[in-house]
């Protein structure tokens, strides 16, 4: 069977599976012992072949890394520390080979990174490579952070820089960069390796500083209305405060412009946050080499509104940018 | 986006959601309570088109009933009580109408059925209908009976008949009848809405009968040589006990084999368990209507051996049956 040819590649370059998991890979389920006064935090996230990634395109190192840190980021945006994971996979015969070993070499790579161990998962035969993993992780009873808690006056926060990794997609998909190639390697970096920001979002949550949270994963003109819609608010957005990535001359040249990708570029796994008026004082300016940003407030109403630098604002239109990663939308 | 969709179409018609989830959809990811003194069961269980189901064959009804009564049958296995399950579900853009319609109808009548509500999901365009579930259920801390502790001596039962499910299978491939048919109805109910074996599962995990457990979805065959091993014993199949389907004359004459389906035949979701000899008096003749056949015993050594009714023993060949089931296996 494919699940214990991967546990075999997989497990022991993992970190062991806690105490906690008292059964794992290779019965009918997977048995977990919860810790006294932790909750449960559990999300599931599908990276699909030709949806989310060409199997041609990308090496599958990132496929197994981003496949697991994508699902690994939903529980960050909770403030929750992640614990292990199920993998279902689906390949065609002919991945089944270097293919699988590369991508399951990524895979390890992300769960020793972000601490997650491998319980349990699910194989199968299919025309294309489908990927669905589940991921769970505890956090402290009521101590998870929403999106839904964000009140007016709070101000917006934003981790990192915004518009990374979809400067590193439009790279690939114009043909300006190989994945394999070394030149524009840092730039493809964010696109093909995010780093969810687990220590972030466990210090948010354990020291009660932010009021809601979501991570960037479809864009900030997303992200941004989809975390106001839940808290029932609106936002100002500060365009000069924006952290958008930086992007070297020659590329700026063919059009891609920074605050645009800041704006709508997507998966870039940043946490996207709301702090009260009151404790904005305490955040501090970056957790672990990561820069943390004030890029607007929370106001009355629906919407979020762009405000240039020179104080005039005007609607943040909630729009996707590239066909490729829409196609999975609806 | 569609996962809102579902959770509107299925969840009012779900059982409600426990006390102890806390978050369900619309968030990053969902929060669980867990109760205490309890351990968490975990599976994912994909159900794929082409592999699994044949979306212009199977009606899209069976297709989300059978999604989800599948995954759950791995908690049955297990002796635990299923709480709530998570949901991926990639779909052709042809299939978002009507098709998704009825598709939610059968998951939601399986959810009610099996008392499980949905807290959270995906959901991605994608070239076929490709679905995982992830299942999670409770028991009692340490009760759960997995495959490896059945030991020489313990008498093999097993709930309800055998090779019903590919039966139906079997009819609707040989185009003998059509899903929609009233005919063979009652022939193809095991195939499009198997019923997981829940309250037997839990009734042997509660008074600890099983020494040993899992449920038949490979087929007899396969499914009987891995608890087996998982134990490190061998096993005696008595011929003449195997409680095989029923099949009518008129297609006893078309080749199909009831014994052939009992042994070989997948997707029954039957429990196949073993009980301690000093026990088995307890074992009753049946569980909620559902017939429980003493089939074999434990025995020290490897594999599995048939046993005729005249005595004989021969080796029971580990062979799948049927190559539509057998393209999503390794």
């Amino acid at each position: 069977m494919l699940i214990e040819r991967i546990a075999r590649a997989v497990s022991p370059r993992l970190p062991q599976v806690p105490r906690r998991v008292r059964l794992s890979i290779g019965d009918d389920a997977a048995i977990l012992r919860p810790s006294p006064g932790r909750e449960l935090v559990l999300t599931c996230d599908a990276f699909l072949e030709n949806a989310h990634f060409l199997a041609d395109v990308h090496p599958p190192e990132s496929v197994g890394y981003k496949a697991l840190a994508r699902a690994t980021s939903d529980l960050a945006a909770m403030g929750a520390r992640p614990l292990c994971f199920l993998l279902t996979l689906a390949l065609p015969r002919k991945r089944t080979g270097r293919w699988l070993d590369a991508f399951l070499k990524g895979m390890s790579r992300a769960a020793r990174r972000l601490r997650v161990a491998l319980i349990g998962g699910d194989t199968a035969l299919h025309s294309t490579v489908a990927i669905d993993i589940t991921v769970l992780g505890e956090i402290r009873a009521g101590g998870a952070i929403t999106r839904a808690g964000a009140r007016p006056g709070d101000v917006v926060y934003v981790s990192g820089s915004l518009g990374r990794a979809q400067l590193g997609l439009e790279l690939v998909l114009r043909g300006l960069a190989t994945p394999g190639a070394r030149r524009w390697r840092p730039l493809l970096q964010s696109h093909l390796y995010p780093e969810p920001r687990l220590a972030l979002g466990v210090m948010l949550a354990r020291r009660r500083l932010a009021s809601a949270m979501i991570d960037t994963s479809d864009g900030l003109s997303i992200d941004l209305p989809n975390l106001c819609e839940a808290s029932r608010v609106g936002a100002e957005l500060w365009l000069d405060r924006l952290p958008a990535v930086r992007v070297p001359a020659e590329i700026l040249k063919r059009g891609l412009d920074p605050v645009a990708l800041a704006l709508h570029g997507g998966e870039d796994y940043e946490l996207l946050f709301t702090v009260p008026r009151r404790l904005a004082s305490l955040v501090p300016t970056s957790c672990r080499g990561v820069s943390l940003t004030a890029i607007g407030r929370i106001v009355r109403g629906k919407g979020v509104s762009l405000v240039g630098p020179e104080g005039r604002a005007r609607v943040l239109p909630r729009a996707g940018w590239d066909h490729f990663r829409n196609a999975s939308r609806r």
